[in-house]
């Protein structure tokens, strides 16, 4: 039972030389006695290329099925790849697609989600010796359609196989662990040695970008201890695990989104049915919205703000002039470059006085914040783009991140 | 039961632009009430590149199971886009992969052969109303692994389809039929109308180049009929089939193979063993022999002649050399640039005299011939290469080509 799941992603595979490092690396674990199954993603490019040229054939609806049956074929030639560079170690090597992987999967095509792997020739090729390249991102549905996960399936793949063998997952990338704030952004960071699942979850849904979401959420529902670690296998990465209570930390990380849009609508007459309605409308066009805020303005109207992204504002203008036209009262403004700052810690439901911190950070600094929203570890803020880099400084000061 | 089966190549879906013109050719075909299967092969030099890229991996011996899993991506990536083309023309298409179509092959990785077809789950879409589009070229095994099934592997899923479909197969390509001489090398060839599948075998055989052997092999094998014509779907094609008595011709047309070596082995001492032998050792090594002849010398000693592909000459010659270090009396000769001519003709094996006007022909013409061989329906010269166009140019004139 000695396994253990590694995955890499599109850029450690983006070309044939770094296809025969990573096969070097794999073939090292394998040598120090691990029984090794890897889940890798398509080379560099070649989803979007894939994805360009079906836009040219059909520019409105695509048809997802086909979709999928077209970028899949981006994983199935990086495990073919991969499995010979490691042959070429001196290894038996054995590729598997989602299908062959028997990676059952339900829901909408582009966007499957995994509903039961059976590992059964998966453990077969284990047991002969054989290290097993699997196809990340790609299952097989209930019709025996191929099928992808949406963005970031590959590490859902990995955390799920790791789940169902009962083993660690290591999810290699081009960065070398998970830091307190971005380190592009913030180059004082610190490296993290260890975070917990729900600090990894707000992490990454707000915008931290190393592992996706579900991934995590996979890896808290299983007990599956991952690490996140870079991709030349040299460096020690982060963990991510169940933290005991004296490991937790008020603060473990500051996370930030890009790319916000703050939407507010003045003037609507107080009424449950009036404002759920804008809620409706939003979420019939499928609009993401993120953090809500609803403040009484005097004569019984409120307002209503929240956030959304800035990808959705077409539909966002949309619906918001069709909610107007109904709501004759109501008018509405659109503000862009809106970041979304959030301060993530375990020990934020337990420890009094860190909001009250927060709050003192932003007074001193000056700077206005246009939404707050909390969860029992989180807490976010929506500012201006322009004052991004003095609370991420100030806050990161306060809190020695 | 009014189905065809359309097969594409390579160079007729090569890019976005050619997959669109295919797509409006086979939803013309569905308009005017048949129920298309299309098969069609990967995009252009799909194949090629793809082989480029484990030939970078694996120098020496490839694992040809990760092969064939990275190349028959290719089909795999023209059937989603030709489905999606189809369904920009407003029909119902429906991809599958060799996997997905049933079709089991056995036998080794990258030259499998088809075993057997369950065709239900086609059938279930084309009742449906769906243009199904089936991957050329790939199969499952029994191992459940990818397969593929080695040159001109498209036209044999194509006419297998056909065959167990009950209907007729049509291969579109970038020329518009059969002709009595390659046009490229003689442009006043005629264009078949019809051709026998044995005069097409002993033609695709003998190097005319438009469709595979083991397909026609097939076509006959099971009656399928089967046209080829050429992709723009405007002029009609040949037909292949079965020929009434009345119908067969004295020669039907030449063809002709390039690259071809002539090795002679001079002074073996008559002995059906020391012959054999040298039979065998070239078998060993995989060379295909092709035309062969044996001549008695004086004091007992026979010289032997063969063909085979130049591309074979290293492996020949370490042959050659094995064996007269063996047989010491042994000496041998390749000569190079030797071209084979072949007359193909159902009415050969009745009408007397085309042997001798054939002979009179390389008379008239003032050219040796180095070696004859002859089969029921064709006569084959291997002559010097320079004399090609003459012996062309009067054959085609004799025999009115």
């Amino acid at each position: 039972m000695n396994r253990v799941v590694m995955k890499y992603g599109g850029t450690s595979v983006k070309n044939i030389d770094n296809i025969k490092k990573v096969a070097k690396i794999i073939a090292k674990r394998k040598e120090q006695g691990k029984n090794v199954v890897v889940v890798v993603s398509a080379m560099g490019n070649t989803t979007d290329n894939l994805i360009d040229m079906a836009k040219q054939i059909s520019k409105d609806k695509m048809n997802t099925r086909e979709l999928d049956m077209l970028i899949s074929t981006g994983e199935q030639q990086s495990i073919a790849l991969l499995s010979m560079a490691i042959e070429a170690e001196g290894y038996k090597a054995i590729s598997l697609t989602g299908f062959q992987a028997d990676i059952k999967t339900t829901g909408v095509h582009t966007k499957n989600t995994i509903k039961d792997i059976n590992t059964a020739k998966l453990e077969k090729y284990l047991d002969q010796g054989c290290i097993v390249v699997v196809a990340g991102f790609q299952g097989v549905n209930e019709s025996g359609d191929i099928t992808t996960l949406g963005r970031g399936g590959s590490d859902t793949t990995a955390v799920a196989l790791a789940a169902m063998l009962d083993c660690s997952c290591e999810i290699y990338t081009d960065v070398d662990g998970v830091y307190t704030i971005d380190p592009r952004v913030y180059k004082n960071a610190r490296k993290l040695d260890v975070i917990s699942y729900e600090e990894m979850m707000q992490m990454s849904s707000l915008g931290a970008g190393v592992l996706e979401t579900r991934a995590v959420q996979l890896g808290k529902q299983y007990g599956v201890p991952i690490m996140v670690a870079l991709n030349t296998g040299m460096i020690r990465g982060t963990y991510i695990k169940e933290l005991k209570k004296m490991e937790e930390r008020g603060v473990t990380g500051l996370s930030m989104a890009k790319g916000v849009l703050m939407i507010t609508v003045d003037n609507i007459n107080y009424s449950p049915v009036d404002i759920s309605h804008l809620f409706k409308l939003l979420a019939t066009e499928k609009v993401n919205i993120d953090m809500i805020s609803q403040n009484s303005q005097k004569d019984g109207l409120v307002s209503v703000s929240f956030t959304a992204d800035d990808e959705d504002k077409y539909i966002v203008e949309k619906v918001l002039n069709k909610y107007c036209a109904e709501i004759k009262s109501a008018e509405y403004t659109i503000e862009e470059d809106i970041v979304k700052i959030s301060l993530v810690g375990m020990g934020m439901m337990n420890q009094s006085g860190v909001a009250s911190r927060i709050f003192g950070v932003y007074a001193d600094s000056n700077i206005d914040f246009k939404l707050v929203t909390t969860s029992e570890i989180s807490v976010s803020y929506a500012i201006n783009k322009k004052d991004t880099m003095t609370i991420v400084n100030n806050l990161a000061r306060e809190f020695n991140l």
